[in-house]
């Protein structure tokens, strides 16, 4: 890359970065809001999930643009290569997550047109660590921060064995009483789109790692692994 | 792009695409060996795809690689950028097929320890639908054939609909007998699988339309839409 543009991409990089978290945050508000739903019945919250993404939707084709403009214009190497096709994988999750939070949405919909199953304390518990994986994978994105990503990938297995335990609990409820049937399967349903969440996380995750700590890709290298 | 590497970036993009068929092959596959497993009940084969995808890892790897070595060496434009770019995100969607075969085949292990619920018509045709959307968006990113990705497209809708007639069939046999509660949870948990097949589909179907007819991101531009 010339050095003359070298600045240049360094602040547009970093505008991708401030789009990137934008778009994380508004993913994560709508997990976060058709959780709430869930747990205080909240009808208006979930219709306001279900009336959809445009915001995501518009980030979406807005980061992605910018990505191919900052490989077809600056022609990139190494690890700000991987950065932006990073971004480009990234953006895809994010968007990803925001499809989830409506696929929750409407499970609870569903769920609300029932008693309640029982008292939910581990779904808002899967809930907020797949937002917690989700946040902090974006962080160690930008901080360009393997340790952080690695973090991630170690909540994942929390997340997993939150979900085995809650799909084992309900099924217990449906096996009791067949009129939790229909309800505990939403439930059921919904703790997997959390559990998807969290690997759209450990997705960001791993795209942090390679992007740091890959080898260069060309030939007439010395750059490949920048630190942290 | 330099003329002179033009022949030399052409014949490598071959090459990534007859990598890319190689492991959408290994991972259709994998889906309809688990889901010969559910409708043979034969462990034998359900134990197999659970033994690892270790060659769809390397396939994995080896792509990506490909991919960062040609955007660093050749620093392709227009279509030929988003074709490698596209490469990389249908490359991270053929994984996902590898691993959500795993997934049926967990299902499928589980189901195995029951009597089977009823007749399978509509998952295997499930799969089937899932894994000829598949191929056909693959081969729409090779031929580079936006008629054709559409056409994966619109399957979508079918496969959700079948998925949305296998819930409502197997809730109705959950509720007539707690015995199948069980086996029945699973099967609604393959035919999401295979759902979740369909939309990897989807989405290699998208970037084949966007690396097609995506304007082209450079500002001096005039080649931006290619045919297919």
């Amino acid at each position: 890359m010339a050095d003359r543009v070298v600045p240049h991409f360094q602040d547009e990089l970093e505008h991708l970065k401030r789009r990137l978290l934008e778009m994380g945050g508004l993913a994560e508000d709508r997990v976060r809001a058709a959780v709430e739903s869930l747990v205080s019945r909240d009808t208006v919250i979930v219709d306001h999930v279900l009336a959809g993404d445009t915001p995501i939707n518009q980030l979406h084709i807005e980061i992605d643009n910018r990505c191919f403009t900052l490989l077809a214009l600056y022609q990139p190497m190494a690890v700000d290569l991987r950065a932006i096709v990073s971004a480009v994988k990234i953006n895809t999750d994010l968007e990803r997550v925001g499809d989830l939070a409506i696929n929750i949405a409407e499970a609870v919909t569903r769920y609300l047109r029932h008693a309640p199953v029982k008292e939910l304390i581990d779904i808002p518990h899967m809930a907020r660590i797949a937002q917690t994986m989700l946040r902090d994978a974006l962080d160690a994105y930008v901080r360009r921060d393997t340790a952080m990503a690695q973090a991630v990938l170690d909540q994942d297995d929390e997340l997993d064995g939150l979900k085995t335990q809650v799909f084992r609990e309900l099924l217990t409820y449906m096996l009791q009483d067949p009129s939790k049937i229909e309800p505990a399967l939403d439930l059921i349903l919904i703790s997997r789109h959390l559990e998807r969440i969290g690997d759209h996380a450990t997705n960001v995750a791993e795209d942090v790692i390679f992007m740091v700590l890959a080898k260069d890709v060309r030939h007439h290298s010395g750059e490949g692994a920048d630190g942290p």
